[in-house]
């Protein structure tokens, strides 16, 4: 977009920011500036941004960013943007990782970063409110004392925040048993597009009352109303939980393994897999000894009843497959777990993409299979870590760059190699995205997994809600 | 409606099936008769339709009814209606307890009867794909020899549909621990209003491109589209369970009880709560003497991993608040499930109003509580059996039909007693249906529960997928 098609929505966003300090100055508003640039992007947006920006060059301006400190700003904030034809850009945390909460400089953006508070808990209801800025992981030490968890962990948890959560519909490591951010929430304050107030769900975990409008916010990233509350599900937290680790010859042979784990009774909380380039990877950046124990890691958390049964049952299936299996001690357990969220590190000193495919279980085998032909054909490396209970992988497909290379101009080999395999994980009957959202990054993608009259069909709700496309346009489909 | 107000469209009705003979011999369509009518009521309307019918009086026609046997079949149904300007009602196993499926003589019925095969059972994906006719107890039973099966269990899980179930979210009694339908709904294959055919969701437990349309059509109730073939979650039959009764001194010490499970780690797979009069009910309909045993009963099953830990646990916690506990003989607790589901009956020489509230699950003693000021202010008595772990209540509100009444005229007090039951329920933050919909039959109440915007927005969906209100139309919202 050129500097003359944007001048105009550049004005109208001077003019919203000017009226809402007359009209609402109990209400921060930033105005954009170099200063709000970090608020244009989210985790996976920001890097290329600042690949962009040239040594010494000025930051361009960032969006307008608004502030709101309770549900009455938020819908002050979106009547009066509607009224300027500004668009609004819901913001969590902005650890996101599909773009989906990136925002030009002629958009507000509306942070939830002050809509912070935890409301309530109810042991009794087994039910706390929250406001969507509360991070994850803060949500979950305030219910430490009362013996309750809040399930979802996506591998950010230390600092999402619950709306981004409920926006992308977050996954993590805990969801074959536990679910996805959408099973354990309940009910909604919503903002919708005309800046009306509306509750959906129930604080029972039964209710039918009319459509599902819960789950159809839950996952739709910031397109069709902005939650200013919400009602989520809590669980007693488990009474043991035992690590196992279980290391096999090579990818091949852990892949095996993962169909030994659905046929046994035992239903882990955790099924992380790491294949061979993986456990190098860790070992590389972490100084580890991983490769000395196998050539393919499942790291498995139990929890519950009858810990030491599972145990058992878990260990004799994975043993006769050919694992080497381990119950790792506490302090060897929280090592492992460490290495699996930060072990790896990033990439340096390569062009890398991160993908979000999953495929349904059975086929994880057939996934890591595709990598040789690919990394040949593109001239990329690959490797994965899963989600392996709920199909999800997270293959990083990378390429050193050399002397002679501009770090700012990756190989079209390796979009092409990110995209064939997207188009491996379609063909195995899997999906673009597990987890992260489709946001700006994957809409390509996205057009290849759902077909034109379904396509049609979502356009259909969001024009039917957000009749002006007001609410985050050019996101998630 | 009159007879001069439907002929027009009995005649278009009647055009429809003539022309459906001529362009699809292949489908089976029944045309409007006396021996459709039971096409045209589901379990909850057929009774007052029965009343209804004088002695010896002729049966008016039912609805005209499609029994088609493919997707294909549904698309060309859906379509050559839609060019005639009749509307369509989906019905599975005509089992719904909220006039659902309910269809009028100028409608076609579209039976998924015939849509009853089970495609697949995947036990490595842990997944099903089956067609919407097939009874909910039959896939079950299939699946059994795998080790697996589909937790969904509403009471009619031997004669109701998993169609009709995903229609109505449908809920049961192993909700607390395994989730409703929706929870185990993973991908559909839908015919829309313009009778194209669309696959939405995923076979794989995550996957976030674009809205969760699953989730949408889910508990739709036929309004949005018309469900062809679903992917399902299994899970593996758990190692163990067992049966637990705790009788208390009454329904209040009973309901305390309560309190007491959610409190403890064990989270059963049912916990069903039984009342005083409901006790009575089941002692004098089926001739046992659970009244001898207490006031109150918690019947739970628990099942998986640790089972007696979790048996000593929850009886501990049972015990400590007066609860007299019982681990069931094998024998013994098919038993006291046979009457939890059958024990009761059906109320003989009275009239009666069952509903489906469900609250915040530590509100169950307040509509308890609640009971004896409603029976004295209107007349009636109440008893309630409910999924206590859930919140979902099935109260019943009855009347002795007098030698002098009219059995066809119930007074107006025992409609007026069950919608301020169901405002009791709204005041403790619950809601009018937990597992059944609204149907016909609800939508009075529904409106009592959700805002007007709250309504819009559903109706603005619905206009969006389904312009001409084609899909069982006057249903649900």
């Amino acid at each position: 977009m050129t500097s003359v098609e944007t001048e105009p929505a550049l004005s109208a966003v001077d003019t919203l920011v000017r009226e809402l300090a007359t009209l609402h100055p109990e209400i921060e508003v930033l105005r954009p500036s170099p200063e709000t640039g970090p608020y244009g992007h989210d985790a996976a947006t920001a890097r290329s941004a600042n690949e962009k920006l040239a040594p010494g060059g000025t930051a361009p301006d960032g969006p307008a960013v608004a502030l709101p400190a309770d549900a009455k700003q938020v819908q002050a904030l979106v009547r009066t943007a509607a009224a300027h034809g500004v668009t609004v850009v819901p913001r969590g945390a902005g650890s996101g990782l599909s773009g989906g909460a990136s925002a030009a400089a002629n958009q507000l953006v509306l942070s939830t970063e002050r809509l912070n508070r935890i409301l309530e808990v109810s042991p009794l209801d087994e039910v706390a409110v929250v406001e969507p800025g509360v991070i994850n992981a803060e949500l979950n030490a305030h219910l430490q004392p009362h013996g309750l968890f809040y399930a979802p962990d996506p591998a950010s948890f230390e600092i999402s925040s619950i709306g981004g959560n409920i926006a992308t519909n977050a996954g993590g490591l805990r969801c074959a048993k536990y679910g996805v951010t959408r099973e354990s929430v309940l009910a909604l304050d919503v903002v919708l597009a005309d800046g009306s107030l509306i509750t959906v769900g129930h604080r029972s975990i039964k209710g039918v009352t009319g459509l599902d409008l819960t789950s159809l916010i839950v996952g739709s990233e910031g397109t069709l109303g902005i939650v200013v509350r919400a009602t989520v599900r809590l669980r007693p937290l488990p009474v043991a939980r035992r690590t196992l680790s279980a290391f096999f010859a090579g990818t091949r042979e852990g892949t095996a393994g993962l169909a030994a784990i659905t046929l046994s009774p035992v239903r882990p909380a955790v099924i992380e897999f790491f294949d061979t380039p993986s456990l190098e990877n860790i070992d590389d950046h972490s100084g580890t000894g991983l490769r000395q124990r196998g050539g393919a890691l499942i790291l498995i958390e139990i929890d519950g009843y009858g810990i030491d049964e599972q145990a058992r049952d878990l260990s004799a299936a994975l043993t006769a497959v050919g694992g080497h299996v381990t119950v790792e001690t506490e302090e060897q357990a929280a090592l492992l777990w460490e290495l699996r969220r930060n072990g790896r590190g990033f990439p340096e000193g390569q062009w890398f993409i991160g993908e979000d495919i999953a495929v349904p279980k059975s086929q994880l085998p057939r996934v890591y299979e595709a990598f040789p032909a690919l990394e040949a054909r593109y001239g990329v490396r690959i490797s994965a870590v899963s989600h392996a209970g709920d199909g999800n992988l997270h293959p990083v497909i990378s390429r050193e760059i050399g002397p002679d290379d501009d770090p700012a101009v990756p190989p079209a080999t390796l979009a092409e190699a990110a995209t064939e395999l997207v188009r491996v994980a379609l063909a195995l009957g899997g999906t673009v995205t597990g987890e992260h959202g489709v946001g700006t990054i994957k809409r390509e993608w996205a057009a290849l997994e759902l077909s034109e009259r379904n396509l049609q069909a979502q356009q259909a709700i969001k024009d039917a809600l957000d009749p002006e496309h007001l609410l985050n346009p050019g996101k998630a489909f």
